[in-house]
């Protein structure tokens, strides 16, 4: 089994296709970043009728039984994620309906603070607020994931320590291994394991850096050194992979509609634009080269197993429930 | 069993008590008449949040076998439902979403004239337009009740010409026994027949006339007479009954947003306001004499099985599904 524990972009019957080419087991698609509730709701209608439209391929995945059963059908289970929490628009009682409405992984920012905590682009992070406080209450009463992946570490360290259930970092790396802000401190981390949470490892370059990105091997390496950081059941995959974007869709992603002006997000004026994916990851199916570069440093076939998929299937049964 | 297919206002716990005191298996209640997408999520988390919290009294139902668990159980089932389309915001993807949310029946338009089909109210009616076929097709394929109540006569029978499964007159009575524009023709009440869809006769008064509001054989004459012209498996109870109503509930209902002026509704300039209900239903509970009445004018037992809850049983069974 392969678990991506994040992507985004617009994905296809191409998509699925080499999903399936890869023997990719489950992916946490991204269903929006700056949405409020109506246009998330149109996303929501329209994933749901693009995974029956293509149900040979693709299944959308509530439990961790439904990956089960994608797994045993070979087809690849789709987890409906937001990147933002705009989707609830203040409303505390929304969080039940969109976890009945199948979403099942919800980041509490984006790249900016907002009502629920501070996001790590931020000068000063205030910490969890007190909608967060809320928020993530019914997320773990309705069986949705707390993504804290863009989250400012004293926010995500604060979230960490409030949910009564495992959280996650569905994509960053460490940041004492590649300096970035949208990478976590080891003090987070460490938090991360105690709450029984899971960090997805990224391959986005931006947040990886060229060297880790240049073999399956190299990246492999970093997994293990995160490894030594949250141990052995709190490291898994997730990727950052986008599909099919352009510029519009990363002006959207870093600008939304609350600048005028030009953001980077997780770039820099050096390096504006879309940057390659990692020297081996040149098309989403080389995700199965994964559990080869992770043998190659030493990891047992029993880690390799945690690390591609048992974390992540932990992770969504003890949130998600039956 | 009794079964009341509409009934609106604000339902409190005492509500709740008066409808276990009168024995009332199922009712389907008003959660919205003017409120677009936003508003119409709002109340039904409201809906959901209040019957989760008198669960000892009632259950939300969405299917026929939940009725007859409620009943099993001493509770009385309720069923989600809107006297206007307004919740869809023109969007037909967004029908299933609100399916899966639990709600059960949708009335095509209230008071005005919209983008599905023409209303009781207006000079003229245009009969079912593109939008109203789009999503009685939609309703149709996710599991919800078309109710017809309010919507114009010529728009009513085309749409339940159209409808593939029974569509339903929640609450409303036969012109020809009493004339009023929110009364159904006969040849309306034999094209539902047709289709096997079910009308509910109202207790309201400015729709019922004093005739039939006097005592509860008074009312079963009407019924009689109803299921003369439409037949012993399309006649069945849908009260129109209010609760806990004031005149900004009355304002809303009936002038909404859409004037400034005054707008009475079903009542006149010389009965503006809140009419008296029938004068044998004082209060909900009452509804238990409408057996009895229903005997008084020659309905065998079976037959009045039938008008008390066999017939919208099948029809929930019919649309519902499983």
């Amino acid at each position: 089994m392969l678990i991506d524990g994040l992507q985004c972009g617009h994905f296809t019957r191409e998509t699925f296709e080499e999903l399936r080419r890869g023997g990719v087991t489950c992916v946490t698609i991204t269903a929006g970043f700056w949405e409020g509730t109506m246009e998330s709701l149109d996303a929501l209608a329209r994933w749901r009728e693009l995974i029956r439209e293509n149900q040979d391929l693709v299944v959308l995945a509530t439990t961790a039984a439904d990956i089960e059963r994608a797994a045993a059908s070979n087809r690849t289970a789709l987890l409906i994620g937001y990147q933002n929490s705009n989707l609830f628009e203040g409303r505390i009682r929304f969080v039940e309906l969109f976890a009945e409405l199948g979403v099942r992984v919800v980041q509490l920012t984006y790249n900016n603070q907002n009502e629920l905590a501070g996001s790590c682009y931020e000068t000063e992070d205030s910490g969890l607020a007190r909608f967060g406080r809320e928020v993530i209450d019914e997320m773990n009463r309705t069986g949705m994931l707390v993504d804290l992946s863009h989250v400012g570490n004293r926010s995500t360290l604060e979230a960490v320590k409030h949910s009564k259930k495992p959280v996650a970092i569905t994509h960053a790396n460490a940041d004492s291994l590649f300096a970035h802000k949208r990478n976590k401190t080891d003090d987070v981390l460490k938090a991360l394991a105690d709450n029984g949470g899971v960090i997805g490892c990224a391959t986005y370059r931006n947040i990886t850096g060229d060297y880790y990105c240049s073999t399956p091997k190299a990246w492999a390496e970093m997994v293990a050194r995160t490894v030594e950081i949250a141990g052995i059941d709190h490291v898994a995959i997730g990727t950052d992979r986008s599909h099919n974007f352009a510029k519009p869709d990363y002006d959207w992603m870093r600008q939304g509609r609350w600048t005028r002006g030009i953001d980077y997000g997780a770039g820099s004026a050096a390096r504006p634009g879309k940057v390659p994916p990692a020297d081996w990851f040149k098309e989403v199916g080389n995700l199965n080269l994964i559990p080869g570069g992770l043998a190659e440093v030493g990891f047992s076939p029993e880690e390799v197993a945690k690390i591609t998929a048992g974390n992540w299937l932990r992770v969504y049964r003890e949130v998600f429930g039956g």
